[in-house]
């Protein structure tokens, strides 16, 4: 992780390659499918870009000419698209930098400015303002972040729309319960580590107690799960014997005591055995007993 | 919410109570099984409680007699051990408060000192140190809160034990990526607004696509899963008609697009219809087209 704070201007693309803040010097992503993305850059090179500061939807790359006219598809192949694909299946943070071309409130006035940490919550296909398909990405800052910098332009008459409050408290609720920042949309994917990946990568993201396996567009997901919780009373390692790869449900079940592994990696289900975990050569599980 | 910093000392109980951070005067929780538990006094009350700081092993009201010795088991009818599992469940925040009656290093000297929102992250049953059934919550200090204050003790030599790190990039993978405080223990429980609990109530919990319902002990678990996104692009309302109720997989399957809805509210997956959503007379659904 670059040593910058969220705000930090960069009047040019080599200082923020520098800091480490954004590596590439010309492309938006920088990332790979396998890591995922670990920064992008906002400038109005899309048209179909939204920016509402706290959330982006940022479009993938590919599929213009050398004028920057959308003139074919996009594709889930390029490899910046795949990165911001993994980047959402494994809940991995992104770093969001805005350059002066954008055309949004929250472009800087000149040069570029590091803005913190966004992840990407979801992504999707739609044929955009040029009549091609594109990919897009929809980046929500964390919770940490900070609000980025604004200034009025002509053509913002209004401030963005938020959705409709009424503060009471009838039946049934209709009310936001933290209006303003987007943590009401609450990050459903789980974020992974080093540990749980190779785990995932080993069982393919297939759950080894209920063989489910998601398939999403440019990817699969899983979750890693601690058997045993890091840290006391149970002090689980944070090691591959103590992650297993489930499905968003099992994992639910095995944190909830609904589901319990016992000794010989039997699953316990109601207090009887319901089948047994299925394993890998080279995922030893450490059932810490 | 009381308006009161973590860190900040109150003298006394009817203190805590007058500034809403604890508003019982004698109880430990403070909370219903419906709504769940708002606060917490950590004081020393029950010798099988364990105190890391950021992670507490809280065991739960009752069974003790008028000396506070344990002499019978607890249970989970108990109004303040219920409100905790709901707090679980529903993953909704708790505020702690530590008492200076507290054997860890992390009681305060004199006093009650409200230490900020921790979440219930799982709980379980055993037989503690008298030899009865307790039940125990761990709970999670939230990555905002800030490690309590601390005071050395005689009788604690050492500093709580960490899980081991290697700190390399062997392979597989065995360090811990955020060492330290305790964010790897990734909160698998998705919070609920009151907008979400209104749905799953109709639901009664139950998945409105596979009809799974999973039964924890003391309380069942499902999710509120937005329709459309709240905020930008979407401007999904946070309304009952936007929110579904939701087993983990589907909530996943449902934000990543691998379930779409149709405007029959016919389930579709891969292109092809697979079903069509339950649903109950008082939830009227917007799909937003």
């Amino acid at each position: 992780m670059p040593n910058a704070q969220p705000g930090q201007p960069f009047s040019t693309r080599r200082l923020a390659h520098e800091a480490g803040v954004h590596r590439p010097l010309q492309a938006g992503i920088c990332g790979t499918k396998k890591a995922g993305a670990e920064s992008i850059v906002v400038s109005g090179g899309y048209k179909d870009d939204e920016d509402y500061g706290d959330v982006i939807v940022y479009t993938g790359h590919g599929g213009q000419d050398g004028a920057g006219n959308q003139v074919s598809n996009q594709s889930l192949d390029d490899s910046g698209n795949a990165a911001l694909v993994t980047s959402c299946l494994e809940g991995l943070p992104v770093r969001v930098i805005r350059g002066w071309q954008g055309e949004s409130a929250f472009a800087p006035l000149e040069g570029y400015r590091y803005d913190g940490l966004y992840r990407v919550t979801s992504y999707g296909s739609k044929f955009g303002i040029d009549g091609f398909l594109i990919w897009q990405f929809r980046m929500e800052a964390y919770d940490g972040t900070p609000m980025p910098e604004t200034h009025q332009q002509e053509e913002l008459s209004e401030s963005p729309e938020e959705p409709p409050t009424d503060g009471g408290e009838k039946q049934p609720p209709s009310g936001n319960e933290e209006p303003g920042r987007v943590t009401t949309t609450v990050q459903r994917i789980v974020r992974s580590s080093a540990v749980k990946r190779q785990v995932k990568q080993w069982h393919d993201n297939r759950c080894q107690i209920c063989e489910l396996r998601i398939e999403g567009p440019g990817g699969s997901y899983s979750e890693g799960a601690h058997i045993q919780a890091l840290g006391s009373p149970h002090n689980g390692p944070d090691t591959t014997g103590n992650v297993l790869c489930l499905c968003p449900t099992c994992h639910v079940m095995l944190d909830l005591g609904v589901i319990v592994l016992g000794d010989d990696l039997a699953i316990i289900r109601d207090g009887a055995v319901a089948g047994a975990l299925r394993t890998h050569p080279k995922h030893a599980i450490d059932l810490g007993v």
